[in-house]
């Protein structure tokens, strides 16, 4: 199954890479954009299993490795 | 509008990050991990516009910053 991870910055966590980005964006002339923020895509290929032994896995990765619970929320998407 | 944006290495392009994370998930015991790749999720607001005029504006703003099109493909969602 495709897994598609999706790791973002909580809210009021400070982003300086975002901020350096929205302000290149804007001196290029993109002035309306607001609140710029830079995540993780994480891309995976889980051969076979159900829907939910694959949910429970992925949740299981994010909370052990691939997301930091203190700064960051995830979700995910399975194909 | 909100606009997000997914960055993903292209088909071919090494990905060690990637690698190394996948690594680690198989040490941890998700032996059945495969082709593991990380890219950048992008979220901004942009006020106002048409859903044309936005999807003009973010897919020029992929083209000129973020995204580098000899390595990277991108593709965009806008609420």
């Amino acid at each position: 199954m495709k897994v598609e991870i999706f790791i973002t910055l909580k809210k009021g966590v400070l982003d300086p890479q975002g901020k350096a980005v929205e302000r290149a964006l804007k001196s290029m002339g993109y002035e309306d954009v607001k609140d710029l923020r830079i995540g993780k895509l994480i891309e995976m290929e889980i051969p076979g299993d159900s829907m939910e032994g694959t949910e429970r896995k992925v949740q299981e990765m994010c909370e052990k490795l691939l997301a930091n619970p203190v700064i960051e929320d995830y979700n995910f998407k399975i194909d």
